[in-house]
């Protein structure tokens, strides 16, 4: 053949042919995570199959031609964000019926808040296992952007996601071979299979950079029924520039990093750090080369590679940095992908039930940091749920760093809307993450270690240390109303959610 | 010595004696889970010597006599629920100051509600980390329950907790010697201990009755300070007989099993189960016998063995159990103290940060199953705040089964306080569980199996399937009513706290 890409005899398509093999009602596995490595061609192709007339951002690939020919009712399975041709095109549709586990659309964030999609945010990690061994979705076919395929092997693109275990599921297998996307992604990929219980091993990795599988995602070979070649770059995040408050946040986080690896045996020689999505994740990965780490070893190892760490990499000053997707900006990727076989000796992506297993994350003893929406004066963080009731994104890769984590960091502005609103609050109205998994909460205003302190402690060190000076007399206000009616965790109920 | 129980040259003496070694603000750490396996002549001396003139249940070893020469003000911390030396006496005499990560008796739930001890309770799986690596505690002196003692040895009593990471963590060890307990415990024992990280290897365990240790604690000989002898029995758990409640619990949750390990491929060859500890887990694992699981091996791979289990020990339908605590009541002692070599064959206890371990819970596929005070309209359980506000016990190890389990089962009777209080309440009022860790609700009205539902999907079944009857038209109306405000989680934050 001569195209290495496309290697072996295949079932090559068309995007509208390739459409076809999807049920009206199908549950549809895709790849991609952190806005990358999603398929584009096919799901464009069922929008427009649906009747979809929209344009998408980046004005390539429109697709074939609008028909509302077909009455889809799709239940869409990614491991993590997509782009538009899923999440705007199919939803705005009306074509997509169900969505599991996170996303991060505007037209999808609206229909998950009216109803119009039943969409269930779900931990990362644990993802594969439920789609692979059912109760959460049984998936009919998946569809999967690859740098190159072969009769029962494919090499995925930006993100590994929950690939394997969705290429494993599904019954059928649709690929997308992206022209766009290097060739070279393939050195990065370490693609590491979890057996089904009760045959499963412990997973041997000991090291953030370490390597224990292929390049490669193998197949029944009887399940490929589509291979569609495509030339569309993702249409990742875009970071906005750090402001002067993600600086004080990012240098409070530091000044406790650098205390808290010299004070904790455990960081003696090595230091694991996450963290999470997003321009706060971003800002705060960009700051760490300001950290004093002494000679200590430093890795990352999280689900995502945002831009703020390609300059540590270029620096030297990361050993590894070990994720499932590289969440990257547009110009982040064209950096990367200048240079993707350098990168290849430091970086490694992972299948996300690896990136974000728990197992790992506690063997490797992660300081993991995440942002939140809000904290509530115990220390239960709200990621999720902008008044407790409706979903901005999902919890994502949040709980599996935050609960297996040896220190885990809740990083955040003190106020949100300009000052308007208080991000430290009485009780948070969703919970995502229990007291019981929060350790340590930085705002601008400063670090509460809530490590050992009871609730009423935690309630005062976060009122004290944390809150915009302009909330904590309310706040105090609070707290004295709650104490007088008692308990471990004192509230007044009647008034807790008088701020949301 | 010709004694099997104390071996080498110890520094024998008694428990006042061994007191004064205890410094007055000391941070305790000492053995104990389930209300078993805990300390109990030190603890009391403390208490004595700290004034404490109260008289234990057991009506034995009252110790010395009281003598308020001390103001003491200890931090203790055990790796689960402990006896009435430690959180009646030590609580009454006003020496203690804090207390983690879990209690049990009345005494020191009312100082955790009314503030005068400062509770914090934590996850079981990570404590042993995080006492060890600090940031929760940094014990000044270990006192642990042994059945004997060397140099530098010790063998546990009738559990493990985590004896073994407060034995290295702490500057200074006491070791009870308990001749009540059998010396053959230590068969049961395998003590496998996780170095610290960057060394942290995976832990070697695929099988829930696989041995990897041995049945020894081993400590820096420096350490030993004081070996005290005691012959003072465990005052652990009374359960109450099923009720017919419990029995509907347990044949809805059997019927849910059932099939379950038919649809599921995971449990194509064998099924892993964790029950919680309490009347209601000891009453469901006593009607396992009844669940058809063919010709699969089911074993147990939880914290703590209750007498349900030895049912299924003795008709041989568990292939292995796996624990941390042999949590049974004085009678199910003396069955298995009757008969301890022989069920050494398939009980095996391990170190809490390993019954408990999230690596081993997800690898092994367990189906868990735990109790909980309240579930909420959305899946999310409160397990430890009655009203949200007054602890109960802690959250023990249900977060680490429940996070980390393939099927995370939580059952429990739709309502309590006789039929008054509704236990599917619109709201938690603290969350230990979030919806992302909620899989399958049990009560004794029905089965309501939440996964791959969206919010308003998962409100629905809980009230049509788990609610108890009375309380489903009140439920339904403060659906419609939050339905009106929208969102991807409808509530009607002003009334959702109504019921509590």
């Amino acid at each position: 053949m001569g195209d290495e890409r496309l290697v072996g005899d295949l079932p090559l398509t068309d995007a509208a042919t390739a459409a076809e093999q999807v049920p009206d009602d199908a549950c549809l596995a895709v790849s991609g995570f952190g806005s990358v490595g999603y398929p584009k061609a096919v799901p464009l192709a069922l929008a427009r199959a649906a009747g979809w007339e929209g344009t998408l951002d980046g004005g390539e690939g429109d697709g074939p031609p609008a028909t509302g020919d077909r009455d889809l009712s799709l239940t869409v399975v990614s491991g993590g964000s997509v782009g538009d041709e899923l999440d705007t095109a199919l939803v705005e549709a009306g074509a997509m019926a169900r969505r599991f586990p996170y996303q991060a659309r505007a037209a999808s964030r609206s229909a998950a808040n009216d109803g119009s999609v039943a969409f269930h945010d779900r931990h990362i990690a644990g993802l594969g296992d439920e789609v692979r061994f059912g109760g959460l979705a049984d998936p009919d076919i998946a569809i999967v952007e690859a740098v190159s395929v072969g009769e029962d092997w494919l090499v995925p693109s930006t993100s590994i996601g929950h690939t394997p275990a969705f290429v494993a599921a599904a019954d059928r297998l649709v690929v997308e071979v992206n022209r766009a996307q290097p060739l070279a992604l393939g050195d990065l990929h370490d693609v590491y299979r979890l057996a089904p219980p009760p045959h499963r091993e412990p997973i041997p990795l000991t090291r953030p950079g370490q390597r224990m599988g292929d390049r490669r995602v193998r197949f029944d070979p009887g399940k490929l029924v589509a291979v569609v070649e495509t030339e569309t770059r993702d249409s990742p995040y875009s970071f906005r520039d750090p402001s002067p408050r993600d600086e004080a946040i990012a240098a409070n986080l530091g000044d406790f990093l650098s205390e808290e690896v010299e004070r904790n045996p455990a960081f003696a020689e090595a230091v694991r750090l996450q963290f999470g999505v997003g321009s706060l994740g971003n800002a705060l990965m960009g700051e760490l080369g300001s950290v004093d780490f002494g000679d200590r070893e430093v890795a990352y190892f999280g689900e995502v590679i945002q831009d703020g760490l390609l300059d540590l990499l270029d620096e030297g000053s990361l050993a590894a940095a070990s994720a499932t997707s590289l969440a990257l900006s547009a110009e982040g990727q064209d950096r990367l992908f200048a240079d993707v076989e350098r990168y290849a000796d430091d970086v490694v992506l992972r299948p996300a039930d690896v990136s974000n297993s728990a197992e790992l994350v506690a063997r490797l003893g992660v300081v993991a940091v995440n942002s939140a929406l809000e904290v509530d004066l115990y220390g239960h963080v709200n990621s999720t749920h902008v008044g407790g009731t409706h979903v901005r994104t999902g919890v994502g890769g949040s709980g599996d760093f935050n609960r297996n984590a040896l220190v885990s960091v809740t990083a955040l502005p003190s106020t949100a809307a300009g000052g308007d609103i208080p991000r430290i609050v009485p009780m948070a109205p969703h919970v995502d993450h229990t007291e019981h998994d929060v350790g340590v909460v930085v705002t601008e205003q400063g670090v509460a270690d809530l490590r050992g302190r009871s609730p009423r402690e935690r309630a005062d060190l976060l009122v004290e240390e944390c809150a915009h000076p302009d909330f904590r007399p309310a706040l105090r206000s609070y707290l004295d109303r709650a104490r007088e009616t008692g308990g471990h965790v004192p509230h007044d109920l009647p008034s807790a959610f008088d701020w949301e």
